[in-house]
């Protein structure tokens, strides 16, 4: 954990927490902080801050929070995504948290199996806890919020608009010879401000009907290369290259 | 799998080959394939080509095999990588494969925990069959080269020359500001034919010895962005990255 994230709920109202169980494990044990040392915190869908150990008993550690003024901008990146198999999502959960992803919208797809649907991994009471483990990772607030679409049409033509407001809307596309810099670099030259919204089909692609009703609500092919990556791994190597040319991470 | 690949001692001089077992399941059931319908196949550090379907049976697959003249080339990066947890490790292979590394030099350093070396992870046996995994997903034959260093500064002062012929050295390292798309144009600049010899560090960091040591032996260090990642999606991410950057696979 590079930061410990807490809830608004857990602050009193003087800025402290007590916290027990893996968060506190994790101050004594891990970081070996003693009372008067600071670790770094932040509040869920909040701000950064820094808390200073007051006290340390067997199972409580006691932090004095000072909290930025504001909470980190969201990540200016959402991603379209067919569902893939579950265990594969179980693994992207946190690293997707800590690239840095603002919504995360599943959907079904032509080529998704459907039991991938009928899985606790799309739980909230599963997949919250690995996206707070990858926002403590890459010392983030900011939550994705996750929707489940099990009718892609719909979600396309009616709620997609709703979901995410970025102006710059791309598909993962092996056919297409855009790279994804030159995409979002033209992006930001129409609007420098444009967030990215990235869809990424299922492991056997898009059908022909859903490429066609992405490209009409205005997503842009983007190439992946001569290589075939599988799902979670263009997932992530895309969302590198998408906050690489957003400047927003590096890597 | 994209690909079906085979070894070079597997083919007759004609260019058949009988497979039985997962491919020619993958062949019959995922494929779908006929007598006299191809697939693509590749032999194992060999050249890429086509298969004719000659003959199915219950359990054997006949190809006769149409090849390139040459094998692709090797990727262009090479990764010295201190060593992950297994687990860890175990997952990363075929997306190494599929991302396209020449080499996988795998290290010893301060912060990494030394049961890590005691594992089936490291053994041929299990990593091979990962990394063909990987190679049939992206299409390539070149399977990575692993050798593995229990001693950092042995490995660094007198094997890496032998290992790596690549020009362009980089380490990431996440007070470095330098990005890993400037380093790498800026090396091409200079040598447009160069390789990339790619340094992660353990979950915790290299140590200032081992940074210091990397630093004599020429690796520049490149930035990671305000992000931390952990180490497997800080490679992955860095590796299409740099592949982007050398023009070499668009992620």
């Amino acid at each position: 954990l590079n930061i410990i994230l807490v809830e608004a709920g857990e602050l009193n109202a003087g800025g402290r927490v007590l916290l027990s169980g893996p968060r506190a494990a994790h101050i004594v044990n891990v970081l070996g902080a003693t009372p008067g040392q600071t670790v770094r915190v932040g509040v869920l869908d909040g701000p950064l801050g820094t808390g200073t150990v007051a006290s340390i008993d067997t199972t409580t550690v006691a932090l004095d929070c000072v909290l930025e003024a504001e909470a980190p901008p969201r990540p200016r990146v959402d991603v379209l995504l067919a569902m893939p198999r579950p265990k594969v999502l179980r693994r992207l959960w946190a690293q997707l948290a800590a690239l840095g992803v603002s919504r995360v919208i599943l959907t079904n797809a032509e080529r998704v199996e459907r039991p991938y649907f009928d899985t606790h991994v799309l739980r909230p009471d599963c997949y919250q806890p690995l996206l707070i483990e990858g926002l403590q990772q890459a010392r983030d607030t900011r939550s994705p919020i996750v929707s489940i679409h099990r009718q892609f049409r719909i979600l396309v033509e009616d709620q997609l608009d709703g979901k995410s407001d970025a102006a710059l809307r791309l598909v993962a596309d092996p056919s297409a010879t855009t790279s994804v810099g030159d995409a979002v670099r033209e992006g930001l030259d129409r609007n420098r401000d444009a967030r990215v919204l990235l869809a990424i089909g299922p492991e056997g692609g898009w059908n022909e009907f859903e490429l066609r009703l992405l490209a009409g609500r205005g997503f842009m092919g983007v190439g992946m290369g001569a290589r075939t990556l599988r799902t979670d791994t263009a997932c992530l190597a895309l969302l590198a290259l998408v906050h690489d040319a957003l400047g927003s991470v590096a890597g």
